[in-house]
């Protein structure tokens, strides 16, 4: 027992020492790693320091460990699922409206960058994620996943990576709080989606700002009026 | 040997169950955790396994421990330094000019909700900050934590938490990119700081949101003149 505190330390270290080389460049995103066997030589320290250390980097989503064939830095390091701790937050209603306001501010600028700067693929991928959520939809589906991925390429559409990074937390955190089964608000999803994918494929960047805050203003109002006679669990 | 692996589990349900309970808020921000020997009774598993947890959630910035003093839940639960990888961009002047394009989308508007939102005491801080700023330029010291005081007073004033808890992300990010010893720079920085503090005082929301829109033109204007000439490490 006296020697753990020092092998922390140490896989601490060596998790530092990986770290450093995924920020160089030397290990890409989505690249394998050297076998456990090479790195123990290469860092000079014991099997358990570096599994420790690549346990350490696991938690901070640096690497990943795929079973049966390899440790591989993820394709977007050190990003974390609920990066402001909003799991945390007491007043979820609250929360709710504070997400809204968010995107109202942030994800019609979004989509009026993406109309500017779209590439012609991006375009493409963006109408074809807007039909994934009507289809969804007119099978009775949940459009959840579908809905993320199409705000998503939008965001990516806007060459910001900040902006693609950080839209998709607000993004998923609010659709907690979308009752998808809604059938009114469903018909406005497709309706304002259409929209707004029409308006960035043919590059008018107000149009596409207004459908899309047109969109979320009907999101928001559905949510307020849920929370008004719902409690949340 | 062979037990390690049942013991990292055990660890990791045991850290799911202290986290539920902070999220639960049976154990608030701020509070100190029970003694090792009450949760080793609580949870009815070994010493190992509730450091081994408590490490975790160390980790996961849910808990802290004060040496000679106790485990205590963190201010900001959940919350990590780098929640978007920033560290991990390859193009740090592609990253500078986004942050700052991200910031050109949100900071108006935070400050304009500030004008509107602030209370007599969020008031008085923001001005507090300000001088602060001021005061640090003046005997030549570096300002920058006193700049992320002042644009975090503005954020938390907006009374809107997710807004309050990213801005400090994004201002911090770009801090790194700012030479805080250029002096018309600095100059230019103590006026519209104060343009910005005095029109969210008088709950001037336009005044707020224009102010600041000037002041993170010119911010973005030095940022693009230094990386014209400049290599960042």
């Amino acid at each position: 027992m006296a020697e753990r505190p020092r092998r922390k330390q140490l896989a601490d270290q060596v998790a530092e020492e990986l770290q450093e080389r995924v920020l160089k460049g030397e290990w890409k995103p989505g690249e394998k790693l050297p076998t456990e066997f090479d790195l123990i030589e290469d860092l000079n320290v014991g099997r358990g320091t570096v599994r420790e250390a690549v346990k350490i980097l696991v938690t901070r989503n640096v690497l990943e460990i795929r079973r049966g064939n390899g440790t591989y830095v993820v394709e977007n390091p050190g990003q974390v699922e609920d990066p402001f701790g909003f799991a945390f937050y007491g007043d979820k209603w609250k929360l709710a409206e504070d997400l809204c306001e968010v995107r109202l501010l942030l994800e019609p600028d979004i989509a009026a960058l993406a109309a500017a700067r779209a590439t012609r693929e991006e375009v493409d991928y963006i109408l074809t994620c807007c039909e994934a959520v009507e289809q969804a939809i007119h099978s009775g589906q949940s459009h959840s996943a579908a809905d993320m991925e199409f705000h998503g390429a939008i965001a990516a559409a806007s060459h910001n990576h900040v902006m693609a990074s950080m839209a998709p937390v607000i993004q998923k955190s609010v659709s907690a709080f979308i009752e998808v089964t809604n059938s009114s608000l469903t018909e406005m999803t497709i309706q304002t989606h259409r929209q707004v994918a029409d308006a960035i494929a043919r590059h008018d960047a107000e149009a596409a700002g207004a459908a899309m805050r047109e969109h979320l203003v009907n999101n928001r109002d559905h949510i307020v009026t849920v929370s008004r006679g719902a409690s949340f669990v």
